[in-house]
């Protein structure tokens, strides 16, 4: 085992369908989204373990011997993945400082790391030097999956370092995959570091930041759906604070003081998640524009049974409205009450109209983004495959 | 039997909830208006029966003599009135020169009025001769059941003339309703009016203007709900013209289309329908702040559900924006695509509120009415009982 160069990238999560409705027992679709996380591991030979991520200024930087103890008495099992290896992150926190209360994204994201390096490399002779710097196009407490495409980045790395995938052949300007059992090793230590950062995660931001694509997920189960379309969205992201805990909870009143409005809705979610399905796997053979009309009117209608649910917000009333009145339809996506917004966009959407919308929101404070979902999962890069801008942040740490 | 000089008059309805939903089994609340249509019968010793209806420009006289060959040879036997007459709708046809083609608001309140004139006194030795006035407060065409309290103010009328019901004892500046039994012919003679004007109508209309009050409608059976309270509400016509046929047609297509999600939907408003009447009858005993925060809740998950549907509209949604940016909840009442919204109000909604709520949407183009539901059914009134400005265009004719 020796640290070679190497790029990876993992890309953000969204809901396209069944948020909330997946709480009580019904189908969701949870999709990737083109805004990646990409990570650059270089190997040192200094002994020195560093962990760079600009975006969210954390520079932290360790004497691999320093570290060597903390993996002592007795290394996690690598086999008994369904947990986190408490020891482990009780002796984390203690080397940190960190706090066990109100945890902040920093000390997650380090405690993350930590904790994925000295797991995978438990049972190496030594522990290995390099320096992994982050950039991520992902806004963070987005409910984009950022942390997860941290963890699936973190995971596939060390991974490849560690040996226990491959490194798959990767032409320049081009990327690439490993195979299906490589990147279910890659999805377990990522979920792993989910567990770190966020206590009982659901595993299906990792699963996204993994696979990529679109996933079912139902009753805890999460299926990749085998063929689906690429599609353009404009991600939108009101930047209105919202506690997903709560909202979570308020839906649930509401159910408990309306059953018998509340459980047809959630029905009726349902049936807009597996109807949504269907419509994106004929899209995969012959993407049509009633296609295209299915999928705005499932929007539409979700849209208003998430504002029935109770996690509508005036700020996504208003992103609906602005790109309504331009012929684009949207919905919320993830826990409501603000965050972010998905607007369609078929694939003769105008420039101009993309344009002139992106401005009005813009104008809103919102925070905009044109992408792609259904898009690959976590993919190896040759350097020049990776945008300039990214690369030049990732080059200068 | 010889013509008395009296007034009646009969509210309009609404449907609170359930508007659509109806047509597929689903349980639907209509309420009385009041909004009512007054009607002013004086007796006339020249043999002339004249029919004044000044809101839609109609002056008619008949010589009665002229009218008594109409009911040869053979008068509608008045026990049969599951159905119409057909040989006398016809005669009327032919005396009137009225085509069956489009028939406009004013033939067929004419064929209205002699149907229910010439059945009422089939069997009667002469034809009365009198004068009937109607003012209405109710627009036409605007689904708030003005052709049925018309009807049902002919049907009230004639009826007290001809004998078949009482005309119960009523105080100045005061009205008197009949006796159940009473109420039962008139709701079933002013149905037949319905049948004249609207071919096949649900009889929801002419029960409203005849009970008052509240009244449930499921799957063709229509029940007077025992107690219920009088609520104030903003009533608003956004004067979009629609089709009923059409927008019914569209909400059978989408069914179709999307069967899981839509069926579900329809369970949603039959369960808001009956939770709704529960609060109502609830509300008839004490009526807490409470119980008009679920109302508002209703109407505004309703109001989503209707929108995803198919029958919402722009204007509508500028209603509950305009209502919601005051704190007071709308939805739209009938058809949708446009026609009429209400607007509950609150027992302490302010009047400033309610003024500028008004201005706003009045400055939109719509038209307002700060009116309230759950009032009585047809009734007949003591002159000094009418408002004035009523009174004065019944006596101007």
């Amino acid at each position: 085992m020796s640290p070679v160069f190497l790029i990876v990238s993992a890309p953000g999560k969204a809901i396209l369908h069944g948020e909330h409705a997946v709480v009580h027992g019904k189908v969701a679709l949870a999709v990737s989204v083109n805004l990646r996380t990409y990570l650059r591991l270089q190997p040192s030979s200094s002994g020195i373990l560093r962990l760079h991520l600009p975006n969210i200024e954390v520079f932290a930087s360790w004497d691999v011997s320093t570290l060597l103890p903390l993996r002592l008495p007795r290394a996690a099992d690598p086999r008994d993945l369904n947990k986190l290896d408490l020891a482990l992150f009780q002796r984390l926190h203690d080397f940190t400082g960190f706090t066990d209360e109100a945890p902040d994204t920093h000390s997650m994201a380090v405690l993350a790391f930590l904790y994925i390096y000295l797991s995978i490399f438990a049972e190496s002779r030594e522990l290995p030097a390099f320096t992994v710097t982050v950039c991520s196009e992902l806004p963070t407490g987005a409910g984009l999956g950022s942390s997860a495409a941290f963890s699936v980045c973190l995971s596939a790395a060390m991974l490849s370092v560690q040996g226990a995938i491959s490194l798959p052949p990767v032409h320049p300007e081009s990327t690439a995959r490993w195979r299906k059992e490589e990147l279910e090793l890659i999805n377990i230590w990522a979920f792993q570091g989910e567990r770190v950062i966020h206590g009982t995660p659901s595993g299906v931001d990792n699963a996204v930041g993994t696979w990529g694509g679109i996933l079912r997920y139902c009753a805890g189960n999460i299926t990749p759906l085998s063929r689906v379309p690429m599609l353009r969205i404009l991600l939108t992201n009101t930047k209105i604070p919202r506690s997903t805990k709560l909202l979570v909870a308020g839906v649930r009143d509401k159910i408990k003081k309306f059953p018998s409005i509340m459980a047809p809705v959630l029905d009726s979610i349902d049936g807009i998640s597996i109807t949504c399905e269907q419509t994106l796997q004929e899209m995969a053979n012959d993407a049509t524009p009633e296609h295209y009309s299915v999928l705005e009117e499932l929007m539409d209608i979700n849209q208003h049974h998430l504002n029935v649910v109770g996690v509508g917000h005036a700020s996504l009333d208003h992103l609906c409205r602005v790109t309504l009145a331009r012929g684009l339809h949207s919905k919320l996506t993830g826990a409501g009450g603000g965050g972010c917004g998905i607007t369609l966009l078929r694939p003769d959407t105008d420039s101009l109209v993309l344009q002139s919308v992106t401005r009005e929101l813009r104008d809103c404070g919102y925070d905009c983004w044109e992408t792609s979902i259904g898009v690959p999962g976590v993919q190896l890069h040759s350097a020049s495959s990776v945008k300039g801008d990214v690369l030049s942040v990732l080059n200068s740490y």
